[in-house]
């Protein structure tokens, strides 16, 4: 881990937590001004006036950055990636789980239903968390899942994550919002099973002809 | 129709809009203050000074006055209630492209994204609306789908809806954001259908025991 490549070693990190603040500063404007893609780690490191590797040695990654910048103590695109790491058969109920033990947590949930409030309120703030999911979430979900349609189905897959946090958290409507993390992993696990299956293999037997699947497309490794 | 039980005539009701206003006023300052369920027309009327018959000639119902106060062109409550009146086994498909009408819609979208981010914002709204889709929604759609587990299939249904909502209209994400509500119809009905199953019944084969559906409880008319 220490020979992770850093042609320039920075200035004792840890001690000038100036510097940390200065690029947490900086990154937060620059990612709600200029939205997610568009801001490089370089830019963010010339205005802030520090290294570069500064920015990695502190925050690992862009991603990393955006969860730091957001005062996120859980940073779900953090936690998408590492749920992403194992079986892509489970991914599914993994991630789930991941993201009630997140939003339930008394330390990281109101961080992150403070984002949501911040989403609704603000043009740039919604701009900004869209993108990330669309770079961070679904596109990142679509590769790892692959077969046909993969985006379509990462897509059904954050809608049912983005209705339980809204129904859960935000609204906190009864049945859902006293429900033990269990519970809701049980009653929604299969909706986001079926989310991330094809939408044409899933279809329900019937009128559907024998060879649907193989009209689904050829994109990915289906 | 004319005859439908008012044991009072309202006096020139059509004519005075100024009583129409200030039966708005009054009902969209309790409903936010008290709730949904402790508000009764009766007391709305009495505060405007009008008689309570005029309530429902002018807004029908509760709900009614609901969606007027809150400004909604189209009253998500209202639109539910009118999709339950069809075939219970198609509700689903048929409430999921009600929403998409009602929210793609240039009149009547933009005031339920309105009341979405108000939700998000005011705390006291947030508690008007949960009560609302508690009383209007959840119980409604219990109650018609019956069966066991009715209230929890109800409410992941809701889940679904709201998850569309938020992703496609609030957070605009791509590629939900962008397709036609038949293609969002098509993609999201089968998990729309599969919430309103039973979640015992719709348990993937396997270790479930074949008597599983027994177990399910006898709340409704399983």
């Amino acid at each position: 881990m220490a020979r992770d490549g850093h042609s320039r070693r920075p200035g004792r990190p840890g001690k000038d937590t100036g510097a940390r603040e200065a690029i947490l500063g900086v990154a937060r404007t620059r990612f709600l001004a200029r939205g997610y893609d568009a801001v490089t780690l370089r830019s963010i490191a010339r205005e802030a006036g520090v290294d570069p590797a500064l920015i990695s040695y502190y925050f690992g990654s862009k991603r990393g950055l955006f969860g730091a910048a957001m005062a996120l103590v859980t940073n779900p695109a953090e936690a998408i990636a590492e749920a992403l790491q194992g079986d892509p058969a489970t991914f599914g109920p993994r991630a789930l789980r991941t993201m009630l033990v997140s939003w339930d947590s008394a330390e990281s949930g109101p961080a992150l239903l403070g984002m949501l409030r911040r989403v609704a309120a603000d043009d740039d703030s919604a701009a900004l968390v869209r993108e990330v999911l669309e770079r961070e979430l679904i596109d990142r979900v679509a590769d790892r899942i692959g077969g046909p349609h993969a985006r379509m189905r990462a897509m059904a897959f954050c809608t049912q994550m983005a209705g339980i946090i809204v129904t859960r958290y935000l609204l906190r409507m009864e049945p859902i919002a006293s429900m033990p993390a269990e519970e809701v992993a049980r009653l929604y696990g299969p909706a986001v099973r079926a989310a991330l299956q094809d939408p044409v293999r899933r279809r329900p037997a019937g009128p559907a002809p024998a060879s649907a699947n193989s009209d689904a497309g050829t994109r990915g490794r289906g």
